[in-house]
């Protein structure tokens, strides 16, 4: 199958890129929720990690259909706008994941560690995207 | 009613940020759809401007609960999410309206006039935010 995601717009999901990406929820009563969000891509799954019980974490185990926007940081005008699901979720790892998330963005891997909380990792397949410029 | 948007976050939905906002929207089989968008807030709503028969025009429409995230341009790890609802949808003034929306984003009102398109306007009344820095 075909990649989902346009070749000319890799850049932008790059680690040198360090955009952010707008990831798109539904909730259980079918409103629409949105936050900016760190996130890597491995060429194959988009992948964010957030902790388990926070509200990304309850509907994205409940709902796996997810849409993300990521913007040019150098040209707000050049976005690509992917949709699809998620297709594993672990824990496993997932404190490191966070720390080479932290590394892309702030340049070292010093996530702090807190008591209680459990990161876990989503990794979305792309099944359709759209771009912008 | 007070105000769901805290007056500490007000100036990076004002002209001067320049921000965009992600607007998360719902499509019909009941998943996510997410694009940035221009947007401008004047003290009661936020307002987009779209044209008809687009995507975001037809969900709109049809499917008026919306979120929206805004990210302070100069530090992407403050902004709000803003959940809330289409009150007002309008094609009167709509073309005067996305000439206003370049101006801010671009400083001059010279948005082209394309044959056939009809602008619209989507007022959205907050009723609920969550922030972040």
């Amino acid at each position: 199958m075909a990649n989902a995601i346009p070749e000319r717009f890799l850049d932008i999901l790059g680690r040198e890129a360090k955009a952010f990406a707008s990831l798109a929820l539904v909730t259980k009563d079918g409103t629409p929720h949105v936050t900016p969000m760190w996130f890597d891509y491995d060429g194959e799954h988009i992948i964010f990690n957030t902790a388990r019980r926070r509200v990304k974490d309850r509907i994205l185990h409940r709902h796996p259909k997810v849409a993300l926007s990521v913007q040019d940081p150098k040209n707000p005008y050049r976005y690509i706008q992917i949709r699809g699901q998620v297709v594993d979720e672990t824990e496993e790892g997932a404190f490191d994941n966070i720390c080479s998330l932290r590394e892309k963005y702030w340049g070292d891997r010093n996530y702090p560690r807190r008591e209680g909380e459990q990161r876990v990792i989503y990794r979305v397949k792309p099944e359709a995207a759209n771009t912008m410029g």
